[in-house]
């Protein structure tokens, strides 16, 4: 497929973040230029073989499940490479197709996935260029990696389950997260109200979340335990939702969402932050026609390879036209990796998001 | 609408079993001729006035939640007189029409619903034709009854949520219930096979109640237990279902179920007879992308009231060709009604279903 030379060279310069069964960003280990770069993906070998040189990569709740074990698509041989997006330059085409989307120098953005479990913490990749995501010279690798994971799930879900129009409500819990960040800037662009429902912490730093889901576009903003206790009043106040977002997954997020709900809604579960199991009185079903079902952005890429380039196109677009923020980050280089547990025990309000730096 | 005098002959024959607020069945009352029977349905006063000599009416678990107040249709005003489906024959019309459908004695069956909120516990009941189901003539008043909740509500799920062909895999839990058994004999008809789920009791009654269910048609037979159990070896042994029905709604009953279904499927709760809660993970959803939802026959029934006559017509040739069986009974005359509770502390297995006889 390619050269021995070829391959030599890119080993040479791996460096990847590996880990084990069971493993936390604590355990993760930076392989010695030992990892063994291979294009795994066998279906779409007539494709141009790209190298990327990686620039960045996220650190989101999915990328740690992959590494504990709990993720899908972790690997059951060890060790693996974690990691599952990133942003990078085009290095090399190993072998060139004559209508190729990309050349040398070019922005890319990764997306690990289901026939391409190549993992994106490593500083390079070699992948199908159909596994490859085109960033436009307007959009920043910043910008763009922030892009990957939430913005798109926002993104799908507000138009996948339900028709909304003009003035329609959303209610979500979680809404603090990047994704939930999302769907509030794009249910402002798409003329919707949303009712945005965070747990509660002290009253100072309630204070600056509520202020920032505001400045983000929020029209409404409650704890749930303010929705358990007062739900007939809110609900007067704001009106009854028909479609919900949940990440947490807790008793009380769910919960609370429920309550909000009119008659034949929908609640999309997307995230289980809360890493527990939650409650649900059967009359939902039966007496409120409630009905539950899952989101997962893998799977739907997976289902839907002919449109993701047209969707990360209108990604980019509502990033350039800054109706998508970037939130504020911070980039630990990868020979420094241990760093991302000293972040993770600064609680920062509002959030400010690990990236690794290759 | 109608002369004083009929009322006054209504009336006088009148008996009804009355509720109270937070009611159950020990704490019903018998009315003493003092029940004003009057037609509360005003948006079809244009049809005929039926009076309905009551032959005999269902207990089952939606009217004891109606009488304990956790029903939708509960009244907030008291007394309300109980019940929610009957079967009698037509005794008077008070406003003939011309292209009426009935006649003086035809055999009829009435189930409450939301635009006829009228208790089905009584002698005598006044109702707009419409409300009325017109039974054949090869079909008789006792399996008329045990068409009208179960056996109907088992036949709009097994063709309303998902396309089924002959072969397919439905699951179930309360398999032992009308319903279940309902689902068993539907599904052995459409050509589908049956996994059937019911919890576990001492040896002796295990035996007979899952040899009732083999007799009634049920391709597999488990209890919860040994699917929680022994998941992979029973998914080898039966395969995986798309399709699942929860009446009972418990952890335990639940998860049998979840644990059983294939990716893609739809989870339908048309049940809550365990009184809890269940608890779910949300990976159910993410990774499964398994979709809860509910059923309730009195809302379809307000929804679908064009397509009630040709379900019936449909429920009682099944019936007339033996595919539906008629489970085993006791009828209690409504005058000794306190022996609903005698009959309810024995545990009949396979059971037998207490009726009201007027």
């Amino acid at each position: 497929m390619f050269s021995f030379q070829c391959l030599r060279i890119i080993r040479k310069k791996s460096r990847a973040l590996l880990y084990e069964k069971k493993c936390n960003l604590k355990r993760l280990k930076l392989s010695k230029n030992d990892v063994e770069i291979e294009n795994i993906n066998k279906k779409y070998n007539h494709l141009a073989q790209v190298v990327v040189k990686t620039k960045y990569s996220s650190i989101n709740p999915s990328d740690l499940n992959l590494i504990s074990g709990t993720y899908p698509m972790s690997s059951k041989v060890f060790p693996d490479i974690g990691g599952i997006g990133s942003v990078g330059i085009v290095e090399k085409i190993l072998k060139p197709i004559s209508n190729s989307r990309l050349k040398i120098g070019d922005s890319v953005a990764y997306i690990r996935c289901h026939n391409c479990n190549v993992g994106a913490w490593q500083s390079k990749i070699l992948v199908s260029e159909s596994n490859l995501i085109k960033i436009p010279e307007n959009v920043s690798l910043i910008d763009a990696l922030f892009c990957l994971s939430g913005p798109i799930t926002a993104y799908l879900m507000l138009h996948n389950f339900i028709k909304l129009q003009s003035g329609d409500l959303i209610i979500q819990n979680g809404a603090n997260s990047q994704c939930g960040i999302a769907i509030i800037e794009l249910a402002k662009y798409m003329g919707l109200k949303s009712i945005n429902l965070i747990r509660r912490h002290n009253a100072e730093t309630d204070k600056v979340l509520v202020h920032n889901l505001y400045n983000h576009g929020a029209d409404h903003v409650f704890h749930y335990d303010e929705i358990i206790e007062n739900v007939s009043n809110i609900k007067k106040l704001v009106g009854t939702p028909k479609l919900a977002f949940n990440c947490i997954s807790s008793d009380e997020s769910t919960l609370s969402l429920i309550k909000m709900l009119d008659e034949n809604s929908k609640f999309i579960t997307y995230g289980g932050m809360s890493r527990q199991t939650f409650s649900i009185n059967p009359s939902i079903f039966i007496f409120k026609n409630i009905s539950l079902c899952g989101f997962w952005l893998t799977q739907w890429r997976k289902d839907n390879l002919s449109m993701i380039d047209g969707l990360f196109s209108e990604m980019f677009h509502l990033k350039s036209s800054y109706i998508l923020s970037t939130p504020k980050y911070q980039s630990i280089d990868v020979e420094y990796f241990d760093n991302v547990n000293t972040f993770y025990q600064n609680y920062h309000v509002p959030r400010i998001y690990p990236i690794f730096k290759f």
